[in-house]
Parts: structure tokens; sequence; C-alpha cells
């Protein structure tokens, strides 16, 4: 792989994101609804990540730099919820370590 | 939909892109190395614009600038075969309507 | 485009759904549950059956009998919907349209 | 995760044909087309295992058979290559593994 950690932390971040999106549209709680679109939109991010680091895209870091913005603003987000919820903190744990292996690469 | 004129834009650029870079890649040339690239990334860069659109996300406008980049540098790069290779040309059209529909929107 | 009925049809599914997705995310009503799922995963369905067709992959017509089944699961669930909510009456129709032009390609 | 020893095997294959697809691509050899082609099959396959297992999606086991099928397809082709590139050899276990671990699930 071309940057193990930030891919590494990238794949954790997307599956994490996934499943605690999916989790939280279960709650049926409006409290839940940013949390869901943020781990949305970070999944997606996070998967769009992976493929151009892979790809050698000279996109890469711009996408980087927005994978770092909204795994911020996901765990920010989901810590909320972590004290009661074991997907919200898990996913707040990846999207921390993400944004930080995201801004160091 | 949301804006449809950049939703259609970029459903239409994302289905060009995909199909340009397969041919290109068949191609097996050297000169077509940065068209495959770029396609590749605008491909997935539209397809995350139509996601973070129709999702409200706050995150769709950046996604957007970012469209705004990859569409308009492949379309440079496309319109380099665009007079021997219907596939380019398609894709350096659709590349520069989709660029134009994500500034404006 | 290869088979240009067949990818309209799944670009508009994919676009609908995302949108009808969302819309029903926001609802907060547990009646929408399994329609929030199903548009999940016809949006990314839909969107895989454009990148193999378009790719001339030897597993696309796998994906598109896939995608029949889930654009038929989504648009009986969407029908449910369709006479009080606009996103789910549209995107039945889409998924109708989508599965019909997948069974025929 | 859901299943874990699943959703790992999957992360590991979506990045690593990303990677092999791409640098076969840099190669321009036709004897590598199919290795290209079977590696963007396999990564966009592995990709939507981990979104609709990670979503307990109904579709999740139709995916899952999909993408064992293409695992094993792609491992078999980059196998053709494994002795003299290490993106392929790398490529190749990680397929073999993911379609073990999709079998099983």
């Amino acid at each position: 792989m071309k940057n193990s950690a930030m891919i590494e932390a990238c794949l954790a971040c997307f599956a994490a994101c996934e499943m605690c999106a999916t989790e939280c549209i279960k709650m049926i709680s409006a409290d839940h609804l940013r949390c869901i679109a943020l781990c949305r939109d970070c999944a997606e991010i996070c998967a769009l990540c992976i493929k151009l680091e892979q790809r050698d895209s000279e996109f890469s870091h711009d996408v980087m730099q927005l994978c770092v913005e909204s795994c911020t603003a996901c765990a920010a987000e989901c810590e909320k919820f972590a004290a009661h919820h074991d997907h919200c903190r898990e996913c707040a744990e990846v999207c921390r370590k993400c944004a930080s292996e995201c801004q160091a690469a």
C-alpha cells in the first residue's frame, strides 16, 4: 500500500461509519439525524480517499483534506452519544484516528 | 431532485468517464495513461457529488468544487484525443458541461 | 454508451433512491425503515450496475439480475407511501423502470 | 462489526485490488488487461459487500456470493503474474482470503 497507516485508518472508518449510520437509523430518533448524515458522508469520503490514494490520484490530497473535515465533524457528533451507544463510541474513535492519519499524510 | 441540472450533468459525466476509462485502458498506450487516471477520478468524484447532493450533505458544496476541478482537468485531457476517439470526444463534452453546472450550483 | 436505456434507467434510479432514502430518514418513522434500507441498497446496486456495464465487466449480467431484485423490492415498498410522499412515488416509478430495463438487457 | 473476519478480508481486498489495477494499468501490457478488469470489478464488489453487510441488508448474502466469484477469478488471474509483480502476488493472496471468508459467512 501507498501509505498504509492512512489507508488502514480510512478502511476502519469506512466500515464503522456504515455500521453507525445504520444503527442510528434504526433508533428512529431526531437526536441522531445529524449523526446519521455525518456517518453517511464520512463513509463515502473515506471510501473515496482509499480509492484515490491507491490510484495515485492527483486529487488524493484534496480528498484527504475533505476527509479530515468530515471525520472531525462526525467524531464530534458521535461523541455526544458515546456513553450510551457502543457503535457511536467506536465510530468516534476511528473517526478521530482517521482525521489524524489523513492530516499527517 | 435537489438541483436537477447539476445532478443530470453529474450522472452523464459519471457514466461517460467510466466508459472512457475502460476504452482507453484497452488501447494499451502510454499516451492515454493520464486520460485513464483522470477519467477514473472524475467518475468517482461525480458519483460522490450525486450522493452528497441528494443527501443534503453539508459537504456537498466542497465536493462540487472538487468536481469542477476534476472535470476540467479530465475534459482538457480528453480533448487531446477527441478527433480520433468518440469516447474521448463524448467524455470531454460531458465533463465541460458537468464542470459548468457544478460551478453554477 | 453500451446499453443506453438500461444505463439511463440505472442513473435515474441511483439518484432517486439516494434522495428517497434521505427524505425517509428525516421522517423519523418506524414505518419507513424498510423503505430506507431498500433505497440505500438499491442506490448502491444501481451505481455498481452502471460501473460494471460501462466497464464491459463479465459480472455485469449478475449485477443486473441483483438490480432487478433490489429495484422490484424497493418499488413495492415505496408504492406503499406513494400516495402521501412525492419522493416515494417518484422512486417507485424509476425503480419499476430500472427493473424492467435490467431484465430486458 | 457484524462479521469481523469477512469485513476485514473485504476491506483488505478492496484496497489491494484498487492498487493492483492501478499498477497494472501503468504497465501498458495486453497481458494484464484481464487482470486490470478483474481487479476493478473485485474492488467495487468488495466495497459493496462491506456496505451491505454493515447495513444489515437483505441482499448482503447475494453480494457475498458474487464476491466469492469475483475474488476467485481475480486471484486466479493475479497468480499468473505473482512471481514477477508484488502487487499481483499480494492481490492474489487477499483475494483468496476474501473468497474464503465470504464463502464461510
